[in-house]
């Protein structure tokens, strides 16, 4: 899995083409995502966003978004993890999971959270954290619709 | 109390005196809530910040900034509230969230949520929410930092 993380123009265009292919985000979600590449492009380093990405045949086969969260010493905040539904069931995810943590951990990070959904939907995307390691946090009944938690997974890091 | 919603280019320098006033703000804390304000001035309504500022005699004497929290249906973020130390003790506080309140139902946001820290010096700012009906959701252990953690809170709004 060869990763690169420098942001190009292109993928702007790439990034939200991968966030759809999964069929599991609404429109304003997919221009969230494209909103993180964007500030990147802008503001480089300063934004807070950094981007791990892997290049399929002719389209991004993955990526993750990652940044400390502003006011805490040492927290980041997983934003985005993607694999394309052509590149999934190959361990692609946990690789790039993995090489997160390990930036993370470089920059100085010792805890790394990640919010998902509480529908069913999510189930797999839960049940993926938890077998990376990712350790169930909190619920926030109702958060992001009638029914619809939000769930918070921490995973330390190894310094 | 006089309450105004339109952000001036000076609110920039008036937002960042009023946070330092409290003593309670890292600098890299002040910097956000700066930053929001500017996000306003730039982008307008599409920042996604909404303010309520009270006028004191030269100066800002209380302010709070919401807005809705992106990917969810009806949930809105209490990012900042903040009354200065001669203001206090008033109703002040009280008075700026209960406004805030409105204004989030008004625009169809049915739960209010606000981030605070789990440590002994935020003690009066979260029995302030309790008493203003707001209910502990959830506690993230070190998240701010090392026995520094946060604490959620979220008040259901009347329609």
């Amino acid at each position: 899995m060869k990763i690169r993380e420098e942001v190009e123009p292109a993928d702007v265009q790439r990034v939200a083409k991968l966030v759809e292919s999964t069929g599991f985000f609404r429109e304003a979600e997919v221009e969230v995502a494209v909103e993180l590449v964007r500030d990147r492009l802008e503001k480089g380093e300063a934004s807070g966003y950094s981007f791990l990405l892997s290049d399929g045949q002719d389209r991004l086969a993955a990526y993750s978004c990652y940044g400390p969260i502003a006011c805490t010493l040492t927290s980041f905040d997983l934003y985005w993890i993607v694999v394309h539904p052509d590149y999934q069931g190959q361990g692609m995810g946990k690789g790039i999971l993995r090489l997160t943590e390990q930036r993370v951990a470089g920059a100085g990070g010792e805890r790394l959270y990640v919010d998902t959904s509480q529908s069913a939907q999510y189930a797999g995307t839960r049940a993926f954290y938890e077998r990376c390691g990712y350790r169930l946090e909190s619920v926030l009944a109702d958060f992001y619709g009638p029914g619809d938690g939000k769930v918070v997974y921490c995973k330390k890091l190894e310094k």
